[in-house]
């Protein structure tokens, strides 16, 4: 089991969120490379008030960063590189495979991920706004065309670019994630399925139960679960 | 001069844009890390409607997409870290300062491009829309969050890790020139500077001005410039 506090690895992770953001914080992607890679590590816990450094850690204050006194890195597409790169289960040799790997993290992080995420907040933080409900039919339309997109470029194959799960099919799982949970994967079979693949690796199954671990020890008193 | 008819490399780009994407478009990040690297390459124009099998080579039907007979890759992203690859001067080969350069790539495409993209389409084609001005305080909020982390950052460094121009500096130096364009740069000086500092880069200047050729080439009968 990769989690060893005795690990030259450490990633930092939220102590607790809320419950709608868990199983999303983005630490679960590190976790789960690093499980797939079989590689240890240890975990620093960041409270809600973050260490007074910690920004020079992490300009945007959010987690994870990877540090094992070689590298001091944040961006979870960059650490599955670093992981990647010490593991060609999750990232080919062959430069044609290798960067076809990394591009499609590049895709899921921004060719799709900003698109899903705001129209989720949609119905989450900013749903209280008074133009959060106007402004869906727009959001919705984006969030589904590049949704389309993906569900058209995947097909029947079992993974992005065929038969090998690659850091680039870990990334896009995680943030397909984001939309399933958003209720935006009803008309998308093969996605879901795509996800419910991803989810049911040995690997996933370990990293999301390290993931929640936390948060259920670390619930405050006074704050619903 | 690397643009070439008969280089090996070949990128796509747009034919012609209107007024306010020109100089955006991400072929232009592609153009500028060719001319950093010195790198000979040709550009396959496509009109507004892309050829019927173009999403086999680009899913999400954008540009710019790299070919050069070893690997056939989109998202900007990835083609930066395969240029890089071949150009020391472009992606340190030390392993912390290639990671860390890799990591402002991520950094710039998804955790400040979507918040500078989102507040500035505000302005531009969702500025009929009804909720567009009452989303605009929220949006200012998280584009100006992010703008402020950078800028907090970057201090008066010259790049983003000091001395050294990467292409972790040409993907924000890009992202930026978005958020300068919808005027979000005003109180941060340093970025402004920053911005500046990419753009009057011979190689910067050279990307830009083959970049606005074509438009000026293909300006389509009766459509204003």
């Amino acid at each position: 089991m990769p989690l060893n506090a005795d690990a030259e690895i450490e990633i930092t992770a939220l102590a607790w969120v809320p419950e709608g953001a868990r199983g999303l914080v983005k630490d679960l992607r590190v976790r789960w490379a690093l499980e797939e890679a079989g590689l240890d590590y240890r975990v620093r816990l960041l409270g809600g008030d973050r260490p007074a450094n910690y920004r020079k850690d992490q300009p945007f204050d959010q987690v994870p960063c990877l540090s094992d006194g070689t590298v001091q890195i944040f961006e979870s597409g960059a650490i599955l590189q670093y992981i990647g790169k010490q593991s060609e289960a999750l990232l080919p040799i062959d430069r044609q495979a290798k960067y076809r790997s990394i591009q499609w993290t590049y895709a899921a992080v921004s060719s799709v991920e900003p698109f899903v995420q705001f129209r989720v907040l949609l119905d989450a933080v900013f749903a209280d706004q008074e133009w959060a409900s106007p402004a869906k039919p727009t959001f919705d339309h984006y969030a589904q065309l590049r949704l389309g997109q993906v569900s058209a470029w995947l097909g029947d194959k079992r993974w992005l670019e065929g038969d090998r799960f690659t850091i680039g099919d870990l990334m896009m799982v995680t943030v397909l994630r984001i939309a399933g949970r958003g209720g935006l994967l009803a008309d998308k079979p093969n996605l879901a399925d795509y996800v419910s693949r991803g989810e049911a690796r040995p690997a996933f199954q370990r990293a999301l139960e390290d993931h929640l671990e936390s948060f259920a020890q670390n619930q405050p008193e006074g704050v619903a679960a």
